[in-house]
């Protein structure tokens, strides 16, 4: 049985809670927050407190709030003892310097209020100051998830990037999709089986296989109608670049 | 009992064909293509012909071929006597104008060789020019697939631009994650539950809703720390432009 204090009440932290309470190996001693009215939802099934509060002894400090809080955070934890983690994709490990025990345990996904997730399938990026720490994040992060990965906070920058094509510019195009049927009188459903079988093909294939599209066939007629046919200046300038982006890659390959 | 005579050995070809033939209301009379060689996986199981040969009768004829073949085409089927459909998101009906019974079967979907799909779940769009010809199309149409829609050319000429975004650039996006992984030396396997996550999403919210990342929160401090870590040109540009569209979104929102 580990103890966890969970530092944070947004979705990370609430995702996270939740998935704890579900495992008998886990126990989530206190739940930390700016206000009583956002910790009312974890109050009745553990302690709660303020900032300001006194914390709980615990093995390990699971920092769950957003970037900028993390080092105003540090100073009221200088005297806690156990393992102390954030849970942020970019923030490196150094910024936890002050502090004695100190690691990251980053779950790799796009958090939603009220839309559960499996975490099993969840990768969960780990990293530790001192390796002696590391069997106790990884006994947590083990248990909730099949997918657990060692990864330095240079990689973990580099992931946070690379994340930010797959999901916050992949969203984006939906989006273009979606009001490119608005404008038409389509409905956007029916492009949601072609789009989750884009992402499922990945599993199967690489991108750079899978690629298809006139900008792929370099079927300039056709990308000439598209651009006509686009109503903005800006998803114009979208499709050329994204379209020369695709030709350049695949002219050296034929 | 519905006849068709398939014209074409390509992707789209091959999925019809397999699919048909689960169905014992649907027979595929025939098979038409350019060479003995891509009618081979063909011939074990129903009759073929080379384009020059004689067509057999049927109540549809179903032209799964490219987008330049299909004019080509147009004068070889002019004695035909059934219903002739071609299968492109961008082809107009009226490119069949100098045949009788015309119309489109337009499956909107991204096809792979030798990988299987659930064609229940895949949309198909028809259009006919004579609207006694629609009830055939519509049979084939719904004994395949769930999701039948009645689809002008107009507008399906709207939902093949959208696909364009909503896969064709979203894959590319992914491309673009997997290098910064492989440049990184991480594995591209971690972003995969990411990927899939962010597709199942909009089915539960607007893409509009769901967007998430530094662009979305004008973290102008992230946004930067991402441009210095890019390694091409090109790859700065798409951030800008990608990022910037995205703020352009939110900025008249908030």
């Amino acid at each position: 049985m580990i103890s966890v204090v969970l530092i944070g009440t947004g979705n990370v932290a609430t995702h996270l809670f939740e998935t704890f309470l579900a495992y008998d190996t886990i126990n989530v001693v206190q739940v930390v927050g700016r206000s009583k009215e956002s910790l009312s939802k974890f109050a009745s099934k553990t302690a709660t407190a303020s900032l300001s509060g006194i914390l709980k002894k615990a093995d390990v400090y699971c920092l769950a709030v957003t970037d900028e809080a993390i080092p105003k955070l540090v100073a009221s934890l200088k005297c806690v003892e156990g393992l102390i983690v954030h849970t942020s994709g970019t923030v490196p490990l150094s910024a936890l310097t002050e502090l004695a025990h100190t690691g990251v345990f980053y779950p790799l996904q796009t958090f939603t209020k009220n839309t559960p997730l499996n975490f099993r399938a969840i990768p969960i990026c780990l990293e530790v100051k001192d390796p002696k720490d590391f069997k106790p994040l990884k006994f947590i992060a083990e248990t909730i998830s099949d997918r657990v990965y060692e990864i330095t906070s240079e990689k973990r920058k580099k992931l946070h990037l690379a994340a930010v094509f797959a999901n916050n510019f992949t969203n984006h195009l939906y989006g273009i999709a979606s009001d490119i049927c608005e404008e038409s009188n389509v409905s956007f459903d029916i492009l949601k089986p072609l789009i989750q079988e884009t992402a499922f093909k990945i599993n199967l294939l690489s991108p750079t296989d899978a690629q298809t599209g006139p900008a792929r066939r370099n079927d300039i007629q056709t990308m000439q109608t598209h651009l006509d046919q686009l109503a903005s200046k800006e998803q114009q300038q979208l499709y050329k670049l994204l379209s020369e982006s695709i030709q350049k890659k695949y002219l050296n390959q034929e």
